[in-house]
């Protein structure tokens, strides 16, 4: 069986539709959506049908693509006011997905600088041309994220992760779980994958546990809270986490409880490294102070996933979707381009993912 | 409102039956239960209607004496082969519950010491008394943690505990939630409790969270993996947890998770105490490897509490159900004789705990 058998986000074979693997029904039922209207494509990256970032950001590409190669006008001024029409309203969809905005910005781009030398029909080709180029630039950060990884484990390794930042969340491979792909490609067999079910949404025991029994790896699901005790009992080896967003001096924001996970990996001596492709890295944000925590509906702590109430009606509930691990707890942050180690503001310039500061050589 | 307005096992006015708050309904409803047949005291224990280990040792006490009340004969040698046929098939609803037993050896050995110089009615009525008894020093153990533990609360103090060691687990104030009761007498008001959810069977939502809302307790309910945030945002300056057996050396055998949370309390610098009544200390045991941890079934993680299936089927599953702490992490055990503070080897001597060591003073 291909370890990579699910197809998150694509276009179909003949270019008219999207197609999406419904993550809400996982992991009960596989079922792929394939989208064409504005409406639908809306709705799939509103209810979190299509989630992760990288992934919001292919289909949003994919989405508007799709939309302008439907208009049947020639008139290129009226097609880009038709753009700018299905491009916010895909846009409104999710307003803080930093990847869903960046993904319809950049084919904006090519819209902007191609206008005055191209057909509505060749531009329409070019559009379709760089949806594919985020999709495969997508799939390429991954992979290198994933080599990169790869060379830090030893067979036999126990891996823990925490939330989805698998293939799921990506066009493929992941971030945290794709050294776990390329794993299976050289054929090794005997990694064990250790998912926190990472409440309250469950995105480990629905979606990573899922996708790593898809891809036959022997995987062990476990409470957020249980953490401490598989490491003590000597099964993690390596901790690889996903981020949302790394600020100039590694302090990274990733799914609530990655600081814990941290924190615990420090005290049991067990190597801790964050995934993140350089688009997620900030250097406009100093610490990780800067970052700005959401915070979610009570409700989905006292009502789990299916909305039966666990706790009492009106208690208050503490239910940020993120938090900061400080940069001194991180082992190395895995980019496409390298593996930065403390200090990260040398490395991340190193790696010219931040610019140099003056006079700095 | 009387802040300790549940009474979680008690004996009804008459003295004809046993009074337990159901605890398998909260949060949702309060219902009491008054139960005087075997079969219905037995199913109480089985099923966790009423539990935390004081509180299951408190209703076998008073199950065994309402059984025994009821045996209508006067031969002392048929109303000793009667205790002991109700004292196995009492014993036989949680065979691993060690409060259980204990209680019910305790009301056993007051039959051996009496039965030579005491009538039958006489009997029942010196059982009735040990029953009261046990409810009573369940109560001055639980009070006399409380206050030590309040002595280290100021106040506005920010409180974390895990799982429930309250009222609802004794007979009255509980252990890890006792200083809190004790501040309400003291007509503190500006406490604030933080219940972790504590998955998988979620008695932190349930349970700690209800008793601490029915207390009029500033209660705030978070997932497990939140703890790392609330800390880090300062908003906690001590935490509390109960205990199920404490090694010599003071390793702490509690709920699933509690290692994690002394882990995260080390690492911000905030004291973390272990609230354990003198009878969880084992001299036996050198140290917590030697307890052994009971792993449960996997449904309690896949399933959550209502069995809705959340992970996919057949996946692998960590499910222990307590872990043990190390004593390097614990600040001080506070046991009703005194508050121990590392080494705690010679601290629980010091208290009377444990034997002293041949040749030590």
């Amino acid at each position: 069986m291909n370890a990579l058998s699910l197809d998150t986000v694509r276009l179909s074979e003949d270019g008219a539709s999207l197609i999406i693997l419904d993550q809400t029904l996982l992991p009960g039922e596989i079922r792929y959506r394939e989208l064409s209207k504005a409406e639908d494509i809306w709705e799939a990256i509103y209810a979190l049908r299509v989630r992760g970032a990288p992934a919001i950001g292919v289909a949003a590409a994919y989405g508007i693509y799709l939309l302008c190669a439907q208009l049947d006008m020639e008139d290129m001024e009226a097609f880009c006011t038709q753009f700018r029409k299905h491009k916010d309203y895909l846009n409104s969809a999710r307003p803080t997905a930093v990847n869903l905005s960046w993904a319809l910005r950049r084919m904006e781009r090519v819209l902007e600088d191609e206008r005055d030398r191209l057909t509505v029909a060749e531009l329409k080709e070019r559009l379709r041309r760089e949806a594919h180029a985020i999709r495969d630039e997508d799939i390429a950060i991954s992979r290198s994220i994933g080599q990169l990884g790869f060379e830090l484990l030893r067979p036999g390794d126990g891996i823990l992760t925490h939330c989805n930042a698998g293939t799921l969340a990506t066009a493929k491979y992941g971030t945290a779980l794709a050294p776990v792909y390329i794993a299976l490609e050289q054929g090794w067999k005997d990694l064990r994958v250790f998912c926190d079910e990472t409440r309250p949404l469950l995105q480990g025991a629905r979606l990573s546990a899922f996708e790593m029994q898809t891809a036959g790896v022997d995987a062990t699901l476990l409470c957020d809270n249980m953490a401490s005790s598989i490491m003590a009992r000597g099964d993690i080896n390596i901790v690889f986490v996903g981020c949302d967003r790394v600020a100039a001096n590694g302090d990274a924001a990733n799914k609530i409880g990655t600081s814990g996970v941290a924190i615990l990996a420090r005290h049991y001596g067990i190597p801790f490294y964050v995934c993140a492709p350089s688009s997620t890295i900030d250097p406009a944000i100093t610490h990780g102070g800067e970052i700005v925590i959401e915070e979610r509906p009570p409700e989905e702590v006292t009502e789990l996933w299916y909305r039966q109430r666990m706790a009492p009606e009106g208690v208050k509930v503490y239910n940020p979707a993120f938090d900061v691990t400080d940069h001194s707890l991180i082992t190395g942050i895995i980019t496409e381009r390298g593996i930065a180690y403390p200090p990260f503001d040398q490395a991340f310039r190193r790696l010219g993912l931040t610019p140099d500061r003056e006079g700095s050589q």
